[in-house]
């Protein structure tokens, strides 16, 4: 394949939601000729309107374009787009690039890469972090697996939608890093809820302290970003309760395979588990406060006065 | 009691460990007259050099003293320090101030203000964050719970020690402000822990993996301080994992007697127990990577690389 050029290289993209759209727009915004699908056709056409052209299936896709990549929902949809009969595996050829930013199983990514080489294609593992934000500001974290030489290809590409663009080693690596990112959230934010549980039992104003303990050894992203939408009620979706869900489940399935007992992300499952029990899948990750709140009858809707829950 | 004021107020220090030393060091740069007391008089020796007056017990720190800050080890000690019969309470007197900064139960606090106002005296719980770099600094987060009007006339001490000082609340608000900063870290060392010994499990370079997640959602402090001790092998305490068990203890019994339950709390507990139990408590606390290596055999003293673990 030639070097990555807006006006001149044909990219496909594949999963046209919240990330997806943003992400794409922002290779439109930079020259490139854009050929998408997505499975429920509505959510493609802002992207139309503003000059992609939309297809019906991801075969389509990869007959248009030099390098495709993909951001669909849970583990099911990735194998759907890649093998089934109108996928982008049967229907690739020699030379063609593809790169799934799913957050998916490290298994599968390896499998991808199999079955790509297969068919003389490479194909990388590039899930991201950074949420819709992210994705909108083009300052998402991209964590890469597969062939080096393929990901230094495709800097043109990784600078228009990411900040921090590091590539983690060979297949799966790039997932098994965002495994680590999720591993890493789950058990801060079962601190950050039952932190602010403990503050508001005691009496304590919520806001004053989080000043003491938000800009020392306690301080996290999710402890400055998030305690103040669990404090204000506010349980808005900056990430779904089920998708968190999903990836832990992943990440423990994983851990399981490489015989690595994981206490702490067991607990956070089963309390995340709790949270979707509660009617909260579709709530944002803060929601957990929730499901600890209602552990010890107490419940946590909006929390403008600490001493409301005494 | 008169205005705070350098050359006059005459301060009273008991506790001369790393963190006391250092703090009791900035008021003698302030220029108070000083009198301290610690149980093993040699570590009293440098601050002596510095100007400080010895004596042998907490009694004749109160007599000789308008203000006498205290920072011990364990609450038998402050129990010692401040209602034994060569204790501060039992010798204090009328218009005396008395500040507990060592970490200890707000029960604890509730008791001394309460014997405290019996004599004439006021007490404030003052527990601090930031560690030994942060006292010597005069960068500490400074708790405070108590009265506000006495909170608000030491303001000449607090600023000379710490850099975040807020007044929490009633007497024990302090105490439970400095417990909800436990919670935070405990849990989230969990986190870090695991996430490290997953990338490491995975075969991934940790130092790139922290690339990647260190500066998004998953980050934290103690992700950009901990986790770089931990892969290097270095468990030098930064803050010992007995005094860190100490205070989950305190954080729990007071959790227990709020009727509130915190599972990811009781697992770190559990957990640093068991760091204790392999040898470790007098290690920092970042020695929790080796108690969650251990459970999955899988050891863990230094790292030059992950593949080493694999």
């Amino acid at each position: 394949m030639d070097a990555i050029v807006p006006g001149e290289t044909r990219i496909g993209w594949i999963g046209t939601g919240v990330m997806g759209e943003a992400m794409a727009g922002h290779l439109l915004d930079a020259g490139y000729a854009l050929t998408i699908y997505n499975r429920s056709t509505e959510k493609t056409r802002r992207l139309q309107h503003r000059g992609a052209e939309a297809v019906s299936s991801p075969a389509e896709v990869i007959q248009r374009s030099s390098v495709v990549l993909t951001i669909v929902g849970y583990p099911a949809d990735v194998r759907e787009v890649y093998f089934s009969s109108a996928g982008l595996i049967p229907h690739g050829s020699p030379g063609k690039i593809l790169v799934d930013m799913t957050t998916s199983p490290p298994s599968l990514a390896e499998e991808i890469y199999q079955r790509g080489l297969e068919r003389g294609m490479d194909c990388l593992d590039a899930p991201v972090s950074g949420g819709d934000i992210g994705a909108r500001e083009a300052r998402l974290s991209i964590m890469v697996g597969g062939r080096q030489e393929i990901f230094d290809r495709l800097w043109p590409l990784w600078e228009r939608i990411g900040k921090t663009i590091v590539f983690q080693g060979p297949p799966g690596a790039g997932q098994h890093t965002k495994m680590v990112n999720q591993i890493l959230i789950a058990s801060n934010m079962i601190g950050v809820c039952e932190a602010l549980l403990y503050a508001s039992r005691a009496g304590l104003d919520l806001k004053m302290v989080l000043q003491s303990v938000s800009s020392g050894a306690a301080g996290s992203w999710s402890l400055s970003n998030l305690a103040p939408r669990m404090i204000a009620g506010d349980f808005a979706p900056g990430f779904l309760v089920d998708h968190f869900l999903k990836d832990l489940g992943i990440a423990l399935d994983e851990a399981a395979r490489m015989d690595l007992a994981l206490p702490g992300l067991g607990l956070a499952k089963q309390l995340y588990q709790a949270v979707r029990a509660q009617g909260h899948g579709r709530s944002g990750t803060q929601a957990l406060v929730r499901a600890l709140a209602h552990l010890s009858h107490c419940p946590w809707n909006s929390l403008p006065q600490s001493s409301s829950l005494i």
